[in-house]
C-alpha cells in the first residue's frame, strides 16, 4: 500500500517574508504540493507571502472561500479538502499557507477538522499580526500580571464593552467597517488616548496613524488597535 | 563622531531553534555582540535555543536577574543596560536574545525602556509559547467571534475566576507552583475538562500530560493550561 502523503498547516507569519520561520522555509520549499486561500479577484495575501520561495515545479491549489459572509462555506470547505486529499492519499505531502498562526482564527482549522482524521498532520506556528503589532508600533505589550485579551470588532456593542473593561492589554481586530463603532465604545470606556492603530502589519504597504485621524471608511480587515497594559516598568 | 550601534530585541521562539524567524537567524548570525538572560544557576533558555547559530568570535553578555522575586529588580536592569550601551557607544549592534516575543512578558522590555530613546532600536517579533502550544496540543484555539484571555496564573482566585468565565478560549501561562490553585478554579467552572496541559512547547523535552495526570510539585515555570474555543467548526 502507498503511503499517505503528510498535511502541513503552515503558519508563513504577518506579511514580512523574513518572518516565516526555518521550519516553515524548510517545509515550504521541499513540498511538492503547496494550496493556499484566494479572495474574491482571486488573489491570495498568504501566496504574495511565501512567493518569491515557490518554486515553478510545485503544484498550486488556490482555495476558493466564500466571498458573502451569509453564504454557508461548508461546501466550500469540503471542496478544498477533497482537492487537498486526492494528493496526500497518493502520498503527495500539501503545505497549506496560512496568514499568521493557523490555530487562531485560521481558515486552515476548517480543513484540519476535515482532514487531519485521515492522514498524518503537523501544524507549525507561525507569527501572528496580533503579537507582531506590539514590535511594530514599538510598545511592550503586557507586565507581570496583566491579562491580554484579544478581541473581535465583530461583536456587538455591549459584549465590546464587557470584554474591553476587563482587559488589562487588549488587542481589537477584525476591524474593517467596525471601526467606528470600536472607537465610540474606547472612547466612552477612557480608552482612546491608549489606543494605537495600525493597518497590515509588516506588510510592504504597513501603515500606523494616529487614531483619531484614521478614515472610517478606508480601515482594512487587516488592521488592529492595540491598548497596552498600563502596567509600569522597573 | 561615531555612529551609534543599533539595539535588536530578537524574538527566538519557544524553544525549537527551527522556529526562529529568517530575519530573526540573519541578525543573530552577522551581529558582533548577543546578550542573553541568564538563571540563577547560570544557565540561558534563550542560550540554548539560539546555541547552534552563535559564532565562536561573537561577544557574549549574560543579563543577570534577580532570582528572588521580592528583590528589587530595578538595579539589575540598570547593569545590564549600562553593559550594553558601552558596546552601542562605539558602534556595535547588540542583539539582545528573547525567548518568545520580546513585547509579551518579556525582560528585554525593561532594556527597551531604558535604551530605545538613546539608541536606534528595532524589535524583531517571535514566536510566543502560548499561541504556539495550540499548534503543539493539535487543537484549534479561536473562531470568528471569539475573544482568547492570556491569562497569568499568578493572579488571586478571585480574579482568575473572574477574568475565566469572560473567556472564549484562554491560555493560562506562569503556572509553576500556582497549578494547584488553577486547577481547583477550572474544576468549579466546570472547565477542567477542556483544559490541555503542556510543558516546554515545542522544545526538546516538551511534555502533554493529561490534565488530572499531573503532579502538582513538579510543574515547571514553562508549562501552560490552554483551554480552546467551544464554538463550532463549520
Amino acid at each position: 500500500m502507498r503511503e499517505l502523503g503528510k498535511l502541513y498547516g503552515l503558519g508563513i507569519g504577518p506579511g514580512d517574508p523574513e518572518l516565516l520561520t526555518l521550519k516553515a522555509y524548510r517545509i515550504l520549499t521541499t513540498v511538492p504540493v503547496i494550496a493556499y486561500p484566494i479572495s474574491e479577484n482571486g488573489n491570495s495575501l498568504a501566496r504574495a507571502i511565501a512567493a518569491k520561495f515557490i518554486r515553478f515545479d510545485q503544484i498550486e491549489i488556490p482555495i476558493c472561500l466564500p466571498f458573502n459572509v451569509k453564504e454557508p462555506s461548508q461546501p466550500y470547505y469540503d471542496k478544498a479538502a477533497e482537492e487537498i486529499a486526492e494528493h496526500l492519499k497518493v502520498g503527495q505531502d500539501v503545505a497549506v499557507l496560512c496568514e499568521g498562526e493557523p490555530m487562531l482564527y485560521g481558515s486552515f482549522m476548517y480543513l484540519f477538522q476535515r482532514l487531519s482524521g485521515q492522514f498524518p498532520t503537523e501544524v507549525v506556528p507561525g507569527i501572528s499580526s496580533t503579537l507582531a503589532s506590539a514590535a511594530m508600533l514599538g510598545v511592550p505589550l503586557t507586565y507581570r500580571n496583566d491579562v491580554l485579551s484579544i478581541i473581535p470588532a465583530t461583536l456587538d456593542e455591549i459584549q465590546l464593552r464587557d470584554r474591553l473593561t476587563v482587559a488589562d492589554a487588549a488587542i481589537i481586530i477584525k476591524l474593517g467597517r467596525h471601526f467606528t463603532k470600536v472607537c465610540k465604545i474606547l472612547d466612552e470606556l477612557g480608552l482612546l488616548h491608549r489606543a494605537l492603530y495600525i493597518e497590515r502589519a509588516t506588510q510592504t504597504n504597513q501603515q500606523i496613524i494616529p487614531i483619531t485621524e484614521v478614515e472610517a471608511t478606508e480601515v482594512p480587515y487587516w488592521s488592529l488597535v492595540l491598548i497596552p497594559s498600563q502596567t509600569q516598568g522597573c
